[in-house]
């Protein structure tokens, strides 16, 4: 194994603290990932990226900007990585699924704030994420509460250019958030010194559609009875969308769907055929946050669906091909990322019926809605959801948690209950 | 006393609960009020508008509504007070500041939301606010996460429209709140069937000017040494400011400050010289939320200022007066709106230089920050309140806590130690 040290330094990570979360997280995945039975081959991938995760794309993120490449870290779904292709830069999704300086967290962002919030504060406070220490320039967005004044406070550590998603989705929205793509085309151009011309956005749009693609194939794929990938593995390649360059891992996730189509044919599963299927829908669950996942496949369920921005939420839509020119391909990006159903918005109506619909294609015998403790937006979802669901017809169980590992057993106890109603 | 129970019958209120409610209230309001030593003789009106708050007021409604004019019924200080009257309709803040039907609430918002919301979701619930039940429509705002969606739910039960308020001060974001306040006209203008002309917005910015200028004066008064009035007091006539008839309440309100300057000539307070002054900063409290009022004025201290949106937050700007076309009025309401230094918009650094000198000039000796639990905005300003403060070298003391009294023990103690130190 390639030794990272002096990288590591040379971006400043406290190297004591970064060895031990290392460690724990090797540790996490060997018994979450590598435990599991009848896995896929085109899984070595996700081993691969896994265990170089500081590693070696942090070391490609270095040579890109050695060779005068700028590096842009997001939060959200929101930013548009096809602007920031075109641009030449590489956009990456930053550390947020773990606990990691939680106390120097909250000496910014108050005690009842998500973990994800905590979680990205207290990468950057402890330095633990090398991500964010290569980034020329971070991305927030006005989505939730929590997140757009948690910026305020990045904002004093790391340039940040911040993006105002619009709350509601009338006309007059739509032309904020048009501004708004064309403010941050202006960023990025800026930025990196470079302008995004009409062929150079062309190929984004269809580099970003293609991961996309290969996204909804995969979720396809996996409506096959009985399931021929883990919930857990998926999570994973949905995790490693936001951070592996996109042409690599659209061609690995394609291999992985070929092999899925051959287990297929052959009647082959990771689960007996007759195992509960469970959706999951509600908040990210950002690498290493595989905790509910883990607890639901260990329960005697499967996972075949993910309704999260770190799922379907994020692949669902693809941006129009149709248009050559500049100005009607922004407007295509416009309009794709405006049809995101976060639950940020209000109304957020669409949502209900993605996750209906969603439940449905994916074959799932109940949805598990999964919410971060004292995330508002998909707190307050959670009463309609529940409430789509039932007339539905779709049993669903609500576990609010947070990344500590304190409520596994109560959450399990949980979870087998509502799997064994199912069976 | 009148009997108001047919008229509360007809508003389909829970007659049983709702007397309990006005029990307990009144009870209050004796214990906390009616105990004051050396009060304004002005204090009068506030007493007798409280004595009839879900009677003499909602009987002038019903009135009204008998004259064929509309209640529109608000939450926030984001609805244009002006366009309502322009139309010839009455405004009215509703119930939110005490525990009722918080159980029912909670079918409905998640447990972790802030009381103010759970509050007018469990009064509209549990059917205890006249008010909310005689308006023609309720007008919410896209503020907070919390308000936003729980909106989603109370559209339900009532007609209500929602103003989205931007979340920054950008040029585009002038734009998209220009159209929503010509929306809300348009809204108002259907609902009464009235055109709002140049004449009556002119006459309704003036009306709604003067109810800020008494509530500025009040402000400018209370500087003086020794306090001329209790902050409890002033807090009160800024809730009444959210219901009671405009030009009656502006009227009275110049009288209490008539009185008010007599009493400074004399050199009288409502306590002695030296007495600790204290600023409030935060979360709106809206009736009878008095009990940190309470707590801190009979803990020693007395409270000259109230950075809030029951407060300064609501009275420090008036609309421009100085342009007599439509398009001209209709542009001052939508700049003097924006100018709210909610916390919800970021960055909002213009809040951080308004508490500093609203605390110079009421002369304060130190600031409380109040917080309503699970109110994220205002939880993540404190941080930054709390530096600013530090830098101005005036301390603080952050409170957070809901509408319950099971921790009045414990704040009396914080409360007391602070103004002991500040002696």
């Amino acid at each position: 194994m390639t030794n990272y040290t002096d990288m590591w330094e040379k971006l400043n990570l406290d190297l004591k603290a970064h060895d031990s979360l290392m460690q724990v997280l090797g540790k996490f995945y060997g018994d979450i990932y590598l435990s599991q039975q009848g896995r896929l081959k085109g899984a070595e991938y996700l081993d691969f990226v896994l265990s170089e995760v500081h590693g070696l794309r942090v070391q490609e993120l270095q040579d890109a900007k050695a060779q005068g490449r700028k590096i842009v870290g997001t939060f959200c779904v929101f930013v548009p990585e096809e602007l920031t292709l075109a641009a030449d830069a590489v956009q990456v999704g930053l550390c947020s699924g773990a606990d990691a300086g939680t106390e120097l967290a909250e000496t910014l962002v108050p005690r009842n704030t998500c973990a994800l919030i905590k979680s990205f504060m207290g990468f950057k406070l402890a330095r633990l994420c090398p991500y964010i220490e290569s980034c020329d320039l971070l991305v927030g967005e006005t989505t939730c509460d929590g997140k757009k004044k948690a910026y305020e406070q990045l904002a004093e550590m790391a340039p940040i250019h911040i993006m105002e998603v619009p709350q509601k989705k009338d006309d007059h929205d739509r032309v904020l958030w048009k501004t708004e793509v064309l403010r941050y085309k202006q960023v990025i151009e800026k930025l990196t010194g470079k302008t995004i011309t009409a062929d150079k956005l062309k190929t984004a749009i269809k580099t970003v559609n293609a991961k996309r693609r290969a996204l909804q194939r995969l979720n396809r794929l996996r409506a096959a009875e009985p399931a021929p990938i883990s919930g857990r593995d998926v999570l994973l390649v949905n995790q490693i969308s936001f951070y592996d360059d996109p042409v690599r891992f659209t061609a690995k996730i394609n291999e992985l769907c070929d092999e899925i189509e051959a287990r297929i044919k052959q009647g082959q599963g990771v689960a007996p055929k007759g195992t509960p299927r469970l959706m999951l829908s509600g908040c990210p669950m950002a690498v290493p946050n595989w905790k509910l996942p883990y607890i639901i496949e260990s329960s005697g369920a499967v996972i075949v669906s993910e309704e999260s921005c770190i799922g379907s939420r994020n692949t669902r839509d693809l941006v129009d091909e149709s248009t050559d020119t500049l100005e009607g391909m922004l407007d295509a990006i416009a309009d794709r990322y405006l049809r995101i159903d976060c639950a940020t918005f209000t109304p957020n109506t669409e949502r209900l019926d993605n996750i209906v619909q969603l439940a449905k294609e994916s074959k799932a015998d109940g949805v598990i809605h999964y919410g971060l403790l004292f995330c508002q937006p998909y707190a307050h979802e959670f009463f309609k959801v529940d409430k789509a669901l039932k007339d539905a017809g779709i049993p669903m169980l609500s576990i609010e948690t947070d990344y500590s590992m304190e409520d596994v057993g109560q959450l399990k106890t949980r979870v087998e209950a509502f799997v064994e109603m199912l069976k």
